[in-house]
């Protein structure tokens, strides 16, 4: 008999999340039937998407949604062999049976890969740079970039897919070290929005003529700024909003319609799964560019199935570099 | 000798214009010179755009900014035969010298047509909704439209645009008047959006699943509200912004990037002249649908240069039915 451990959504978020909000529960899993597989989690995903999708696909009591890396156990089902790896949409479990449908095999893994990849650079967070810069975005080469947030899970491979489309890459993060990092994979700018004096400066210093592109993670007064420098024809990916998810009452700024005419901007918001047809094609791209190594990958590791709470907390705070990863 | 009349602005507005703001100049012009033509105006126009780039275009003292229709009153330049019209950007005055360049002669003109329509749904405005309906909101029979401001020089092409498209169109205006002329002008659904009480609701009813496309004039808080009742790849063409064009402090709203992240919505703002190297093309189709009868025009005339100013402000406040238009 398997236990399973769950993370559990005993309250709904109201503002930024609490320990109180989450529930550790524990259930024994039935014997597997014909056809089904049961599959133990290897690594576990926090993403910014759970915080604001929490309110409109679970209801309390649900399981903490998310993706995992997990691997076959015991199967019933020829497909999926002991000892192989799926990325699988399970939520916040450790265990879980399976019929086979919605999981997506991992494909012929580098033996030097970590298989955690498949949850980042190699997965949805990857994906979505890779789609938003050349379906949103639009990159071509000689134009400039702004990523923000861009030492997180999206905006770090943003910065990497853009410097290889030829363009020049202006990044901000939160955190001097962030900033470093930011730098040592090849942004060509890179400021601590938290420490300049003034954005509107520091974004002119960055790039003098404005930018062409920039790929939105955060939201806010932040991108509200970002829209006056925007040059004319400016595309915007609006990717997430991380700044405005735990507001009570939604924050404002000013209205975006002038800059929007005056520059004649273009902005769309965008979910990945709109490419689902296209996934098989970018990942091998993606896992030929990190096998090349042009894109560098940085994971934040939190070990423990029990500590997942606090890493989903610390990820929306902005504590991880790179990736944040639960390592069961 | 001609005279020439020509308004001034005095000085820039500050909040709502005012006629302290402008100046009536009177103006002897020379004799012409070798290649000279000499215009008298028929039709001047007053447009929404003329408030916010009264600050970027022009420094007090200039002449305002404007288009008319012109006659040829006298000419040594063999292209401009007198008694010929043309469209031409020389601001609100009644006469002025030109060397021809950068004037639109008038295509031969249907004698029902009034010339008047050369500025108005056979010209800036008619353009403006052809383009931003076809280019940006990328209509598609079938689709659901809403149209603010829907009464006016734009608002009211689009709609009919979209009909002849094959879409569903619905419109918004200041007045019952208004919304009685956008019925009988084959909108599907019309309302006044001063005297409902809810916005969200009279959207709602107007179109329960929502909008496809909207075709912004407006702005503001208007717009804030329409953004959560578009669906999912909803097109925004922000072409206007009237109810922000008069604010000394930028008004505030609620950020648009969680509605445009969840339904995946495309927004962008846009200049007509974009698309100036196709404007013969699309004069002919707009002409042809008017001579058709299947674009009704209305045009809202005041009579006599010296009230252009009033015109203007009454334009701004929506007291215009169709196209504003002084008749000198």
């Amino acid at each position: 008999m398997v236990r399973a451990k769950s993370w559990v959504l005993k309250k709904h978020f109201e503002g930024f999340p609490k320990n109180s909000d989450f529930e550790l529960k524990e259930a024994e899993l039935r014997e597997l039937k014909e056809a089904e597989v049961l599959f133990e989690s290897v690594f576990l995903s926090v993403d910014p998407y759970m915080r604001p999708y929490s309110e409109r696909l679970m209801k309390e009591g649900d399981t903490m949604i998310g993706s995992q890396v997990a691997r076959v156990v015991e199967s019933k089902n020829p497909t999926f062999q002991v000892g192989t790896y799926v990325v699988a949409n399970a939520g916040w479990t450790t265990h879980f049976i399976s019929d086979g449908k919605d999981l997506q095999q991992l494909p012929p893994w580098p033996e030097k890969i970590p298989r955690s990849l498949a949850l980042g650079t190699i997965g949805m967070p990857g994906l979505t740079a890779y789609f938003g810069l050349f379906e949103i975005c639009k990159i071509r080469a000689g134009d400039t970039v702004l990523v923000s947030a861009a030492a997180g899970a999206v905006g770090s491979v943003v910065g990497q897919i853009a410097k290889i489309g030829g363009c020049k890459v202006v990044g901000c993060a939160g955190s001097d070290k962030k900033v470093a990092y930011l730098k040592l994979i090849g942004f060509d700018e890179a400021f601590n929005y938290k420490t300049i004096g003034s954005l509107e400066e520091a974004l002119r210093k960055a790039s003098p003529d404005g930018y062409d592109c920039y790929f939105d993670n955060v939201g806010g007064e932040f991108s509200s700024i970002v829209l006056k420098q925007m040059k004319r024809f400016g595309r915007i990916a609006v990717c997430g909003a991380i700044s405005e998810y735990n507001d009570t009452v939604p924050q404002k700024g000013p209205y975006v319609h002038m800059p929007m005419i005056l520059n004649q901007l273009y902005m769309e918001g965008f979910l990945v799964s709109r490419w689902k047809d296209r996934y098989g094609e970018a990942l091998k791209i993606l896992l030929g560019w990190v096998v090349e190594g042009k894109i560098k990958c940085e994971e934040h590791v939190t070990e423990g199935f029990e500590r997942m709470p606090g890493a989903f907390m610390g990820m929306l705070k902005g504590e991880n570099l790179g990736k944040a990863i639960i390592k069961v």
